[in-house]
């Protein structure tokens, strides 16, 4: 367990605080005293002697576990105050999933005034941990204040000297106790040296000393000690928080079309290694398939989801289910369960994981309609219910019932989540997961992490904000977010300011450029520095981002003016593409991934600040972790050229306003100085700085 | 249980909110039906099939009541929402103290995308409710969406009718359990109207016709439905929430000095009736006394607060104990147990209450301490601490220790409060609670409230928010409030928002004009329009207020310039007043506590509205219950005629912007006719209107 206490932010002691970064407390694992309450002074709960509330992180009352991966920074905090005048102070006891307790003092927050506490935690191994915060009375800290209020005063000095001592010898017998003789004596002589016949000057001096500060926070009295309940933080594998996704549909890649016959070949699994590899080398780390199931010809989509297919049109492949089989089968066209081991045995040995998407509705054509009709909902005609926006219908799908046999079909999930794990899927991108309940969720997730913690979940949920939430508390992983409507800097900064602090115990952000779904109004320009800019945005805002192929070739053309889909969808037809063709954003988004792994800063979700820039069209902001800062400025106008003046928030950088900053840009190597203020010129050529702050600490 | 449901406030549904708030909506106590999960699909919390979350008011999750009084407007909101597209809808489930449970259904709040669900109650018995909210799906809901997107469309005709007709059938048969034969016919003869062949319009009609709706809200089926945990409410006396305070000490009235002697002789219980008599008059209904215990003569404080007192000087009725006894005994000089409870059976006869200092301190000669040394917290060198503020010395007050013997001193506490509640005193003004322990006043609270919960607390804590809020949490019915520094208008409305909104369901303000400690600087220039300035806004402005005499005639010289005291404050010496010299504010008093009498509208702590008034002095607000609207527009200027636009929000008065406002000035009783901008002259002399609105609904 590695843990970092950082107080909260100020420009004033940034360089305090960059020190402090450095050096990674340890913290003795001291058994933890707790005051025994045998009257019955408390309520069942409620505020203990020393008072402690509005806890955070903390997810529906501790229902759900809170969020973090491992090496994350996690902030704890409290309001945490007391009675009268004598001192107060608040630790994070965490308890790791061995049982281990670790304690880190918290540190006031502004404004003081109103109470609140914190620290930093960053736990180092996965797995269901939990903290509480004790708050407790501090008798040093209330000597300190004495001291100081009346040595100078020349006020009842010998008696103030007489607790001093006693305090300093007490603390001594504690680290006696344990075994650290050389603090103990420190302690000792120290007690020796307050002699009343001193000057004030020289007794503060003793009192104040920095070492004793230090043996005071490890061995000093801690009285009232008094807990808050035990919260749940699940510690998942970093992959959850940080990475970077591409999207391409199997039966595109090696597809070939035959004039002659007017017909298509689909793609296999065995066809898609090279597209694969290719992710791979851009440093992609997880690489997701739209469904690769049977799909349905009842109802089947043609073109442009037209009613009127052709023989060469594959249908959706979200509509599951045929007699070839349904959520546990694979689509005979594209390979068999070996074809599949294949190649996720190459993605094992390419160092990525194969993501599956994981849609839970059928065609009418899925074995589940003629074996468990229970499973969908039976109108009063006797047909099933298909999916309706009324008064459209989607006669293609039928959506689960999940209410009229609900052991049932939760544990039919549950066996095909099993059989893809099984296969060494370890992600799973869910469709429109706000359809289904969220109390199924709920049960689901806590199935598959009792067994499989290292499983992820991304939800496919574009809704209001209280789903969204939801199903990041009940247990997803990752969510796909409003990123692609956020185009504006206020709005792009409103909303990371949303993720980074306010949602950010229980909701991770992946931010998709594009997806099958959505061809965003930003891009159906064509124009590349548009892509670019999505791109460097997604890439260095958010820790996990994501690409559907196609972005990279530029891609934009609408189903219609005005709509946010794709003409010619991949949904509906073969697509396959020469991913060489000039111009692509290959290298660009090799570039970003390269970037992205090399710096710390770009993998944590909080650590975001935004900088000042004086024109619209400019963002700039900060990403920090430790002594990893990047700094980005991007232009969020792709058709012109934009200059203006940034202003640093230098405290957010680590650094004091009169610093200079020594920068590399990781886009070009090119390195310079710059200072508070600076002036920017950005081209839709060179839209975009990534800089990496290169001042030693 | 009188229940009223209010909608969100917006202007445009003024009028309909009124109309709907003058029928107070009767509810069946229909047996509320709940689904059984019997799978395993529920975490032990956490969101239930419909997720609700967020719900308030709940103080510290459930552990201490939310405060409520009997007829008190209170709201109960929550998120509420769920998958897919069914109708969702919520209702609260109120239970009064005799387990009676009340259905009252939930209105969606704006902004509709973020779920926020609203109802507002009026408890109408004292003592322990609880309530929840449950979450459930709406078949009723879901088929009207349905039918108005599918009919006219000409889609599914005879299945929607179909559908339609089960339902209201299903829903009479509920009728027809519930003994409602007319409501089971009218439903069962409208299912026989949804005939396919009708024109759409018809058939919405039918659907959509106002006493269908009524019959769906009160037979219609609700499923999935998914309940919240219980939280507590608890329903004190209305004088908790609605008290006018009037503070004088009892040695003052009647006090009478010899200049031959240079002796003072003490006012008695007896010779206060004319006092009492009189603040009676003037309507108040609280009567507060400093202490009127014993007053110890070790380091007794002499005219302001001087070490050196003389044989005249009474001493500060805080420094508690002496030979004659500690808390449980009654000063000498002021009478004795008879004539205290021919005081209260004064108070009684004309409405009143008397309130009792509570101050949890001794001086070094209370019994305490020679008999209970272990109350206090000795020294090191063998003395018992005395209060300080280093270097400071309070050597005439001994703090209590609470922890050396929590039983004993706790246990101690509860006996004098008993012994003053068995003489008829219901209500304790308790000195600095923020000095002792939050958990012994949750003990304290809990251990009253169970035997005489109509017993009530006003906390006197001027400290950090968290620590006002806490006391209120654990059981404190009124507080003292930052009033007396809220000078400016926008730190007035901002104050206002905060405990109208924020802090409303555990914190009752108790806006004080002037106390024995605080001399407010705003009334140090004597100037008699500062006076009623504040008294207008303290009495209009909070639900419950106070004034210690003296304020009415004037005093306002501060013990030294920069200090907000009293100079020869009476803390520390007799000081009997001629109340009816003039110029005073008897009168003004008199008429706005008969003001507050007369108007429900200032009774409620919650409908508090700013309107805009151009003039930074000048300060525009209504409040509101029902049909009783109050709209105050003050002058916040006591030295210059200041004038001002004022423009209302008329959908926070009930009116819709095109109405005339006809007022009556309850000040002065003039009528007259406003629209929804007007202009307005103040002046020192008539420094306000107290507007009554008599606009028929």
């Amino acid at each position: 367990m590695r843990v970092s206490q950082i107080s909260s932010a100020s420009a004033s002691d940034a360089k305090a605080r960059k020190a402090a970064s450095k050096s990674d407390a340890k913290v003795p694992a001291a058994p933890v005293p707790t005051l025994e309450l045998s009257f019955d002074t408390v309520a069942p709960s409620g505020f203990g002697r020393i008072p402690v509330s509005g806890v955070s992180p903390v997810v529906e009352n501790g229902a759900y576990p809170a969020k973090a991966v491992v090496g994350e920074l996690i902030p704890i905090r409290a309001t945490v105050f007391r009675e009268g005048h004598d001192a107060v102070n608040a630790s994070v006891i965490l308890t790791d999933p061995a049982g281990h307790e670790t304690r880190v003092d918290m540190t006031p927050m502004e404004p003081r005034g109103l109470d609140p506490w914190e620290a930093w935690v960053r736990p180092d191994s996965e797995g269901a941990w939990t903290f509480r915060v004790e708050g407790w009375s501090d008798p040093w800290g209330t000597w300190l204040h004495v001291a100081e209020a009346k040595l100078p005063a020349g006020v009842d000095i010998p008696l103030v000297c007489l607790e001093g001592r006693d305090l300093l010898e007490r603390t001594a017998t504690r680290a006696d106790a344990a075994g650290d003789k050389v603090e103990a004596s420190i302690l000792r002589a120290t007690a020796q040296l307050l002699i009343p016949e001193r000057p004030a000057k020289d007794l503060l001096e003793v009192a104040t000393g920095k070492g004793i500060g230090a043996a005071m926070r490890r061995y000093g009295p801690r009285e009232l000690v008094s807990p808050s309940s035990d919260y749940p933080l699940f510690v998942d594998r970093r992959r959850a928080l940080f990475s970077s996704w591409y999207e391409f549909f199997p039966r595109s890649q090696g597809a070939t079309y035959d004039a002659k016959t007017d017909t298509w070949t689909s793609g296999t699994f065995d066809t898609c290694h090279e597209r694969l590899e290719a992710a791979a080398a851009m440093g992609f780390d997880v690489i997701y398939f739209p469904p690769i199931h049977p799909i349905g010809e009842a109802f089947k989509k043609g073109k442009n989801n037209s009613l009127t297919p052709t023989k060469k049109d594959p249908g959706s492949p979200w509509a599951i289910g045929s007699p070839a089989g349904g959520h546990d089968a694979i689509h005979p066209d594209l390979g068999d369960w070996t074809s599949f081991d294949r190649l996720v045995a190459r993605a094992k040995e390419l160092g990525v994981e194969i993501a599956l998407d994981f849609a839970l509705q059928a065609s009418p054509d899925h074995p589940w309609v003629t074996e468990h009709p229970e499973w969908f909902t039976t109108r009063l005609d006797g047909s099933i219910a298909y999916a309706e926006n009324p008064p459209k219908k989607y006669q293609d799908i039928y959506p689960i019932n999940f209410d009229n046999d609900a052991p049932g079909i939760y544990h039919e999930v549950l066996r095909i989540l099993r059989l893809w794990m099984s296969h060494g899927v370890r992600i799973f991108r869910v469709d429109n997961p706000h359809t289904k309940p969220v109390q199924f969720w709920g049960w689901i997730m806590r199935q598959v992490r009792a067994t499989d913690p290292d499983v992820l979940f991304l939800a496919e949920a574009f809704t209001t904000p209280a789903m969204m939430g939801a199903l990041g508390k009940v247990g997803y992983h990752q969510s796909y977010t409003y990123f692609t409507w956020r185009n504006q800097k206020w709005e792009l900064e409103e909303y990371m300011h949303d993720l980074a602090q306010t949602t950010d115990s229980f909701y991770r952000p992946n931010f998709f450029v594009n997806t099958p779904d959505i061809n965003p109004f930003y891009l159906q320009s064509g124009n590349p520095a548009a892509f670019a800019i999505r791109a460097i945005l997604a890439a260095t805002l958010s820790p996990t981002w994501g690409v559907y192929s196609g972005f990279e070739l530029f891609e934009h053309e609408p189903l219609r003016p005005g709509a946010e889909e794709y003409r010619n969808s991949e949904k509906y037809e073969f697509r396959p593409r020469d991913y060489n063709a000039a111009p692509n954003l290959n290298m660009l988004m090799g570039t970003l991934n390269s970037i992205r792994h090399a710096h710390p800063a770009l993998q944590q979700l909080r650590q975001f600040t935004a900088h000042h820039a004086s024109h619209d069209a400019v963002m700039a902001y900060s990403k920090r972790d430790g002594d990893d800062v990047i700094l980005v400025i991007c232009s969020l106008d792709p058709n012109a050229t934009v200059e203006s003046d940034v202003s640093l928030d230098m405290g957010a950088l680590g650094l004091a306003s009169g610093d200079g900053l020594h920068v590399r840009d990781e886009l070009t190597g090119a390195t310079f100085t710059w200072g508070q203020r600076n002036f920017v010129r950005l081209t839709p050529t060179n839209p975009a700085h990534i800089l990496h702050v290169l001042n030693e600490g």
